[in-house]
């Protein structure tokens, strides 16, 4: 029974080649990440994926302390005169609010939004808890879920509710927002590349792309094995956009009254459809060891025989013991076969097996996820090897993808090139700046400005669609989820 | 002016005997916990009241991933249907529900509440992912805010949403179920009395008195120093009361449908107000250590003198590395009198100041915010005595906390003695099983029946309220939050 099985798991993820969609739908459903719920557009973080998602919260939240950051809580509900306090934002952000208008039996007065993000509600406090320099900066991120009925919905891409953190932080100056900002940014990126191991092209928004009611945003674009885009983390500059009409305002060492400097920044479980699609293969999930559920698994070979389990016991409490997040697979009514590819599936990045002759040789036998290489370590200092081969697992994983992104990366110079270059990857080129050419390119090839980068070298003398001199930006193209 | 303002400080919290409930919202306000918000009932919790949670969360969330649970993510809005499912259940949860009715511009066909608890929406998917006995049990746990329309609210006590866990297991068999009930009653035993350093009474809740939908529900209740009751945390057993409506069916060994068994259980962000009540004075809070988001404040004293501030830093390092949460006040614009205030305003377990006199003698000088004792701790052994101090403080916080619990708890035999023990405090008596006779304790003197303690042994023959002979219970009674 279990051979067969071991057949229909292969069976049943499509190949990505054929159909990329269908096969990172299988990779969600198989892997037990999610399921779907009877609320619309609404999903279930199963264990499996949840634990994904704690474990990056907890990376980050540890990098957000560390830069000075501290979590509150606000409320779920917004009143819908504060989401109308900044024009820009209530035009983004009104077409896609649920809306609470009845409360312990009655109707209210005023309709409640439920939290699409949070710049306004924390622009109230904020406007209640500054008074002087002397409050500032304030830098306060929160952990929460927020709401945006969209209406085509995709696991972890896009849907109704997400898991999510906003960090939102006011200043006494321009320029610090602007440092907060560039920080922010900095820390997605070293997670992104070093945890996730999800390399990224960090640079500003266009003006078009730009988050509603900020001045300036930013953002780590990933790419996906079908070479497309995926904004992975975003960082806004508000200025005192939000200061003026929600009065954030601070007395100066001078005594004078001026408004703060804001800013915001997030990323949300859009992250575990990042990894699935910039990691993933033929045989499913494949995490990175920073963000694994359970970094190794350890399976007993003929577990009846004697010495097995005791031995893979041993080497559980081993591997517990220094802080490898192990998990030892003693279900008796499996086959190792199908462990082996429920494990695979699941993304396991070291899969441990120990069997009679692994013990006379004193050696676990593993297999690395990432290149299938298969090899032993001795049980003895099983701990050191597991470690080490986890550090390589992830350097690896992130030299996959990065050789991969710069295979996909290409200079272009016109249009035709363009086109060719969004339809398999990302495309850098001039830009002239203006609205109308980001439009063409988006009607024309359904690509879209990702950021600019930081380094603006030029790459030529014309932008890439207008074929206008004069002042220009370098700018990745690539279509996007 | 610093002189001054400490004079301020003490002025402003209400003295604990003249108004309890007035000193609490003042030690909330001052220690600046949490704030109110533009939405009706809802609140901010601020970095320091968060913080407090988190460290709740982190202690607690150890716990339940060692008695093997696991976390998950459900959706916050559930239709109005699954709601209505379980009949006790709708009635104690529909007059506090907030209702979604518009969505993305739309007015939606049903209408979703904000979830009061996940119940119906846990059954509804347990449905999905229950097949086979091989699928049972499942522990699960998860991390969220809810809501009720609460009419009156206090911060902590009572507001329209909160932040809580809800666990919500399903197993074989109505004995693992009750197992499960009973082991998370006592994981909220210790972590309350260890942790938190709250003693608490645990035992079954009564009819009139349990979660609505459970067939027996369990509590664990503490004493504020108002002598009422706190109900700091329940866990409800409901065997197939939902699972019967929701259909959570598995085939047993023997190839049959049977029903599972439920159990849900749950604390909130109530405990933070336990902790206020439990253990406050005239000074403001006093946070036990293992929540304490400083367990240490170290007040340079003279900063400006040679070696101060290195000492000083020194010592916040060799703490931090010893993992002792210690915060260094190197704020320079404020005199140590004014910082001694606020420290022990917000509760902070351990004072230590390092000035020149300390450094000549290799000492820090330390306050312990729980019994005002001051001493001497060698700064080339800080961290130990540090950690050794943390400890005492603990213990000898839950000993205050247990000796007044003890000192206002007493057995009585009839009403009046009922009446006046539970003007002060807690009432042991037996107790006919009836209705009645709650009803009649609760419109005489405002006290409710708080639980039937597992040591059942008889205290009297007769119904403290009826006289009535024959079978009967051991039950406290208190006026309660």
């Amino acid at each position: 029974m279990a051979k067969q099985s071991k057949q229909e798991f292969v069976q049943h993820i499509t190949p990505r080649e054929e159909n990329f969609s269908q096969w990172y739908t299988d990779v969600v459903r198989f892997a037990d990440l999610m399921d779907y719920t009877p609320v619309r557009g609404c999903m279930a973080l199963k264990p499996y994926g949840n634990r994904i998602w704690e474990l990056i919260r907890e990376g980050l939240d540890k990098r957000f302390k560390e830069t000075g950051h501290e979590n509150v809580s606000m409320p779920m509900l917004i009143p819908e005169s504060l989401l109308l306090k900044e024009a820009e934002h209530v035009e983004g952000f009104a077409p896609e609010v649920a809306w609470v208008t009845q409360g312990g039996g009655e109707v209210l007065q005023e309709r409640l939004a439920i939290r699409p993000t949070s710049e306004t509600i924390f622009c109230t406090m904020f406007a209640q808890w500054v008074q002087s320099w002397r409050d500032l900066p304030m830098k306060y991120n929160q952990w929460c879920s927020v709401m945006r009925w969209e209406k085509t919905t995709r696991p972890f891409l896009r849907t109704a509710e997400f898991w999510w953190q906003e960090g939102h932080t006011v200043h006494a100056t321009a320029e610090e927002a602007q440092e907060e900002t560039l920080l922010m940014l900095e820390v997605y990126r070293e997670f992104l590349e070093n945890v996730l191991a999800i390399p990224v092209f960090s640079g500003q928004k266009s003006e078009k792309e730009k988050f509603a009611g900020a001045r300036a945003t930013y953002s780590v674009e990933a790419m996906m094995q079908d070479g497309k885009a995926l904004q992975a983390g975003t960082t806004h500059n508000f200025g005192t956009n939000f200061s003026e009409p929600f009065e954030i305002r601070f007395q100066n060492k001078e005594g004078q009254l001026e408004y703060v400097h804001e800013t915001s920044w997030g990323v949300s479980t859009r992250l575990i459809g990042a990894l699935i699609m910039a990691h993933g293969d033929e045989r499913g999930l494949k995490l990175p060891p920073g963000v694994a559920p359970h970094q190794a698994v350890i399976l007993p070979i003929a577990a009846h025989k004697g010495g097995v389990m005791e031995k893979c016991e041993e080497a559980y409490e081993q591997l517990k013991a220094a802080g490898v997040r192990v998990k030892l697979d003693d279900r008796d009514y499996l086959t190792p076969g199908w462990k082996f590819n429920e494990w695979e599936l699941k993304g396991v990045p070291l899969r441990l097996e120990i069997g009679p002759r692994d013990i006379e040789n004193g050696v676990a036998t593993y297999m690395r996820r990432d290149t299938f290489e298969k090899g032993t370590l001795p049980l003895d200092r099983l701990a050191e090897g597991v470690k080490e081969l986890l550090e390589d697992i992830n350097r690896g994983m992130f030299k996959i993808a990065d050789d991969f992104r710069l295979s996909r990366t290409r200079d272009v110079f016109n249009m035709k090139e363009l086109g060719e270059q969004v339809q398999i990857g990302y495309a850098r080129s001039m830009w002239c700046g203006k609205r109308a050419c980001e439009d063409r390119i988006k009607e024309e090839f359904a690509a879209t400005s990702r950021n600019m980068p930081f380094d603006q070298t030029p790459i030529a003398e014309h932008c890439v669609c207008c074929g206008e001199e004069g002042e220009k930006k370098v700018m990745y193209w690539a279509k996007a989820y």
